[in-house]
């Protein structure tokens, strides 16, 4: 996929220059230099030959066809370059030259423009303001950077060139490799979008890393997502999350930042493992690349220092992994290799003077162990320690186990050979075991995960013509906040359950009715034009017989009509009185960039003082809601822990599914509160007691 | 301080060995190749000569007066050795040789027997067990370690060789120095509350760094603590924390590692900065060692990198330093400097082609503001960047500022001289920019400490006679756990404030004592024989009036009778009914290691499924205290977030550190619970309602 731009037939580089200070020169010469092997054609006004290749005018010159185009000339040339290029039956263009959104005003206004002619002309763009693009396997090096990564298996994306520069930099000195390395600058046609469907279930690819700064389209980003983590990991930085950080990022790029939990949901429910820092990155990147998948949680430490193996020990126990209980078999076959104060307990003490042959004879039998998942070897270099030799047994010992083995070698002035051979022979190495464990961790996560069944949306019918009437009717009324009874009427066609309620118009009526609903009742104003209904007293609770309904009827009435006189006024609502269960708080707001965010909580001080709320974005499946009610702290409540009664949590999931549904439905609605939602005892539902709903 | 370890005037090797293989040999090769000054006696019972030194048949052969001894002998000549040293007069001993505690069994006794010898020749000793030692201003290296580390300000102690051994090779490579090194072995007479004290407010270590695995003596260690980082920054990694790692802890050392509430509480109360990774230790280390103390907590960022600025901005937001706001003056001047692109703004963006003027120019700007505290230079390698230059001209403006500048070089291909020219420089410097702000917030945390008053801790007069005399009763009784009777005589000897109580032995006198009272009241059977009152009904609550006294009185007497046949009936007890305020819970349980643990929360569902906690080391001062209640997650609920009355919290901060006092005075109190404390209005106190005390 996206052959036009990463394994194109033939290169053309639009403004390269013969002045080896110029970035068109630049790529050039990394196009030549790194071996790609198709045709490269220089553009350039005036050169007759760049870096020995014969140099062409414009790409309209050019004889042969030309399927990339890189273009380094100045912003206010790019335009009529795509045009040519359009003409010239282009099919990809990598956009170096700057000058665009990212300076604001009219470079906003050309970068539309640039846009508009790509997608006339059914071409592929990259940038503007991109670093440029390489591929390993087509060792094509479309871009400016200093640094030709190896090949590998790691493709990455990043939203910043200086970031691309770093990572090479990084990975250079490791000799981690690459499949693509896509600087996105601007990202104004090709984004994460069309990288991750391009790359996800690609042999090329074992693990797609991400850097971003904001995200193009929200729900279209979760949808891919979701997809692509199912056979791929993706482990993303999202910077910019905190006030500080997001006031730099609109420096940066002008982009608007997402809200945090927003992002938050999105990474968690499309699968994404968030790294928070770029070390974080670079750790699951050699994970994921490197070493076949954990299939358990039970980790062994083999090492040469009783201390470093209670660090490690303590790691695991905190990342959320299990020490693994070694079998009997294996004990005993490290008893008899081990000296007496060795232990052959996880973590496995190998003693100060292990040599590499003890090591070799460690790490096969952790990896023979049935009882173990993944290997963790702890090495601090000690007189006796023989530091390349055990790199290598451990290297070819991990060759022939399915299980992933990471190491951790402790130091820096005498390990280099010994990193170096690591590195060489795929195992990753970290410079501390907690590094080595967190990733491991992050790893199983990710596997976890993946075997889950595909996500279960739920779908109620609706009588959405029903719906949209009323928020019409609304709307027409120059109201964007709805009346009680067209909450009623929207929540009631979703299904949810609310208070049953009659409309009474006289004293005798309500006296009915509520004998009808049963005693007590709660008593309402009705009228569209009366908002601050318990402000006035034109509420009352616990009506208990058939003579206070009269009474009340007709004290509400007085009320309504003295304090909001000309108030239009339908009569009384009789309403059910619900019986009292645990409080919670349902509501929707929409995320610029991601849509519909929904937060779920316990009121009072759960909501207030603890900020005890979890996010999810719609649509939400029956397995994220599953997560979400259950990531509130105070979920053991609903379980009784305060010595109440079991809520019933089914219904709480019910009530936001629906929620969930309502909100991809109307994106008319810009927010929903459900406030509060009374859950009664597990199988006997809940009730929404209130709500509002806000219109555009 | 600890001159016969550390600064000996002559050193004797006891197990030299002509062997290049054995330790005592490695430990007489470093002696000599290290520069160390004063006579060196190896000792060996067969050689003439050991490395061109003359050697000697034991140290009572050698002529001269021995300082320091280094032991390297089998373990069961060691306590020959040490009566020999004792009768030549040596005065520091530093055993080499294991086999002891660490084997447990007759180890552990003959370990018994060496301290005894030890202190009846009024010797120090360093180990046995130990690496060694090395003291880089007396060019002792009194160890068998493979490298010798430069001089410097840090000074290390380490539970584990093995970690010695790491850190020695990581900081060889970073050129970091050290003025002490000292590996503590099994620390059966020098222990970490010996070094401390050796090291607190010594000019020639700026930091002191510790690797623990269990403390000898908590009280002891963190009154010393407390003192010593008043001026001197201590930063500790304890390890085995968690379950697993616990295991291993005991399987390594044997040793018994106390719980993880009270390491937090006695790192957090004594002011030492606790590491979690060695990442983190290491991190420190350089940051106190080469950088002057920051001031505040206003922190600029300069980059070369726009999405590198916006990852450091949030870091630092996270990490609860603050973003400087840049004054005028200093934008002004970065504007002047900067390309219309740039950020003069904080994070200051430079842009991808600064040379090392324009970084030299920002730091310049930077630490000149005064707005400014600290200062972080985030550099990615790209094509224009100067690396070394840049490296050496922050180092040369970071000289002259008093201000603290840390620096994070990303990459690893092209950065590696640029690193060597920040080390040399004393230019700390992070792969990543997070680390860089991580350390500079948790400097800034010790520096906000380090200005706090001394601790105040308040006594109040008790009659500790009486005390004690309840405690005698009681024990002379059989029983463990104290009646309420003798809980209130307690409580009340510390102050405490508990309902008033008065005993009736008839129901008339229940009546007229309730008068006094004022009803409503409380009724309780008086008998020390009966614990379970509330389930057999002879406890009596809301007793209105002085009838109802009289049937109280005649009910409760008779259940008693008739549920506890043969029980001392001493009365009934007509007590003060406490109004209704919030409920706390203050328990103290004693850490083997630590003592006094006093445990805070709100009971109910904020103890039981929040398991919001705080906990604190007896004897507590008045700031703990205050910290104790304030990091409570519900702690705004007693500041009324939930609608509620301000709850009176100096009467709670009252009650803690009376509780505290009984605590430290009361050892033979093993358990103490206060459940519910009944807190009322700001102003209007604390009541205990119901306590347990259990003796030992």
């Amino acid at each position: 996929m996206l052959a036009e731009i990463f394994a194109p037939q033939s290169v053309a580089v639009v403004g390269a220059s013969p002045d080896p200070s110029r970035l068109g020169h630049a790529v050039l010469r990394n196009l030549i230099e790194h071996g790609y092997a198709g045709p490269i054609f220089p553009i350039h006004p005036k050169a007759r030959e760049v870096l020995g290749r014969r140099a062409y005018g414009s790409v309209l010159a050019v004889p042969d066809a030309v399927e990339l185009a890189v273009v380094a000339v100045p912003a206010r040339q790019v335009l009529h370059v795509v045009d040519e290029c359009g003409q010239k039956g282009v099919k990809g263009l990598v956009v170096i030259s700057a000058g665009f959104k990212e300076v604001g005003g009219e470079g906003r206004e050309v970068e539309r423009q640039l846009l508009a002619k790509v997608r006339a002309y059914g071409m592929r763009m990259l940038g503007p303001n991109s670093l440029g693009v390489i591929d390993t396997h087509s060792r094509l090096n479309a871009s400016f950077a200093a640094i030709m990564p190896d090949a590998g298996n790691i493709a990455l994306m990043s939203q910043s060139g200086a970031i691309c520069t770093a990572i090479l930099d990084w990975s250079k000195s490791r000799g981690v490799g690459f499949s693509h390395f896509v600087s996105l600058g601007n990202k104004t046609d090709i984004d994460e979008v069309v990288l991750l469907r391009a790359w996800g279930n690609n042999p090329r690819s074992k693990v797609v890393l991400a850097y971003l700064e904001d995200i193009n389209d929200g729900p279209a980003f979760i949808a891919a997502a979701r997809e692509v983590t199912r056979t791929t990991p993706v482990v993303a930085i999202k910077s910019g999350t905190t006030a500080a950080g997001s006031l730099a990022a609109s420096h940066h790029t002008g982009s608007l930042a997402g809200s945090e939990q927003a992002y938050e949901a999105a990474f968690a429910q499309s699968g994404i493992i968030r790294a928070h820092t770029v070390s974080e990155l670079f750790d699951l990147a050699m994970l994921f690349a490197y070493q076949p998948l954990i299939k358990g949680n039970r980790v062994a430490i083999l090492t040469n220092s009783g201390g470093m193996g209670i660090i490690a020990a303590d790691a695991v126990e905190r990342s959320g992994l299990a020490m693994a209980s070694l079998s009997q078999a294996t004990i005993e076959r490290l008893q008899r290799a081990l000296p007496p104060s060795g232990s052959a307990y996880n973590p496995i003490d190998l003693l100060g003077d292990a040599r590499h042959d003890l090591y070799g004879l460690g790490v096969e039998a952790a990896l023979a162990d049935p009882n173990v998942d993944g290997l963790i070897v702890v090495l601090t270099p000690q007189a006796q320690t023989e530091l390349v030799e055990t790199a290598e047994i451990i290297a070819t010992l991990a060759a022939r186990s399915d299980k992933p083995v990471v190491a951790s070698f402790m130091g820096g002035y005498s390990i280099g050979p010994a990193l170096a051979a690591l590195n060489r022979n795929a195992i990753p190495s970290y410079t501390f075991p907690e590094r080595a464990v967190q990733s491991l961790a992050s790893m199983y996560d990710y596997v976890e995960r993946s075997r889950r069944p595909p996500p279960n949306y739920r779908h109620v019918p609706v009588n959405l013509k029903e719906v949209r009437h009323v928020l019409t009717q609304v709307r027409a009324s120059g109201r964007v906040e709805l009346s009680e009874g067209e909450v009623r009427l929207v929540l009631a066609a979703y299904g949810l359950r609310i208070p049953e309620s009659r409309l009474a118009r006289s004293p005798d009526e309500a006296a009915h009715l509520g004998m009808q609903l049963g005693f007590p009742i709660v008593m309402k104003i009705a009228s569209h034009d009366i908002l601050l209904k318990s402000a006035i007293g034109a509420v009352r609770v616990g009506v208990a017989d058939d003579e206070a309904a009269r009474d009340s009827f007709e004290l509400i009435d007085y009320r309504a009509r003295k304090y909001w006189p000309g108030a239009r006024i339908n009569g009384v609502y009789v309403q059910e009185m619900v019986r009292p269960g645990r409080d919670l708080q349902i509501s929707m707001s929409r995320d610029p960039q991601f849509g519909p965010l929904i937060a779920t909580a316990l009121c009072g001080i759960y909501v207030e003082v603890l900020k005890d709320i979890t996010f999810g974005l719609a649509p939400l499946s029956e397995q994220d809601v599953y997560d979400q009610i259950r990531a509130l702290r105070a979920f053991p409540l609903l379980r009784g822990a305060d010595g109440g009664p079991f809520a019933d949590v089914a219904a709480i999931e019910d009530v936001i599914l629906r929620v969930s549904q309502l909100a991809s439905e109307l994106p008319e609605i810009v927010e929903l509160e459900i406030n509060p939602l009374v859950v009664h005892r597990q199988g006997e539902g809940a009730v929404v007691l209130d709500a509002r709903i806000i219109l555009q």
